[in-house]
């Protein structure tokens, strides 16, 4: 039988590795928030983008999406370098990093060549295709459905 | 007493006025789904940024998040070009338009304030104040609360 002393001191203990355990969740919780504000970014902005080329929205906009949307996907690739599955993102991002990290390159690529094309309605129309591609593949391959 | 033809011409009359007021109505509700799709995104740069600020995600995106809300604020502003009370934007923000203006322009000047201050964590948090100020007082005169 243990004493009074031993008990309180597993005690301590295990509220010691609850805490522990507790503030790795938070900062766990921090990254996938920071994480979610960026895609949720990258979504706004494609929308965006979508209802211009639909011509639900002005034209002349299309300049300054494209620009956010490139900016933002740069930043959504780095949100990823801390190692936190949950929220929408599998863990295979992580098991699978080299494959995850081509896929953020060509987004950011695709982006990036989106910038140069919002003159021309149908050169936009067909960069956004790709824009949209890269997003398709990677959520296919690394999503978990939004609840 | 109309003839079946002047009621049908009636009935004519009112589908193409309901018709008509379908598709006003759609259009706003484009425009008002193009400014959430914008002010969402300031949102989450803000929060983007505030998590910074509170140390819970990497000081180095600061910069780039500054400069995303920089753009999103100049084209923030041109989501209200077009009257369209509704989503959260009270009417008032056409009828006081020349307050609304000045109330935008201040928040591009203080989020452009805020890029060339990022290297710095003080000063950075003083600046993102300004900005949050910019915002607080436009949604307390402008905004209904979400729902």
């Amino acid at each position: 039988m243990m004493g009074d002393t031993a008990v309180l001191g597993r005690l301590a203990a295990v509220c010691m590795l609850v805490g522990l355990s507790i503030v790795a969740s938070a900062d766990e919780q921090d990254v996938i928030d920071y994480r979610q504000h960026v895609m949720t970014t990258l979504q706004e902005q494609t929308a965006s983008i979508a209802m211009i080329l639909q011509k639900k929205a002005p034209a002349e906009n299309l300049g300054a999406h494209a620009k956010l949307l490139s900016l933002a996907a740069v930043t959504a690739k780095k949100t990823f370098d801390t190692k936190a599955p949950g929220g929408n993102a599998k863990p295979e991002v992580w098991s699978n990093a080299a494959d995850f990290a081509k896929r953020m390159d060509a987004l950011v690529a695709a982006a990036d060549d989106q910038v140069k094309a919002t003159g021309n309605a149908q050169t936009a129309s067909a960069k956004n295709q790709a824009v949209l591609a890269a997003c398709k593949g990677c959520h296919d391959a690394y999503m978990t459905p939004k609840k």
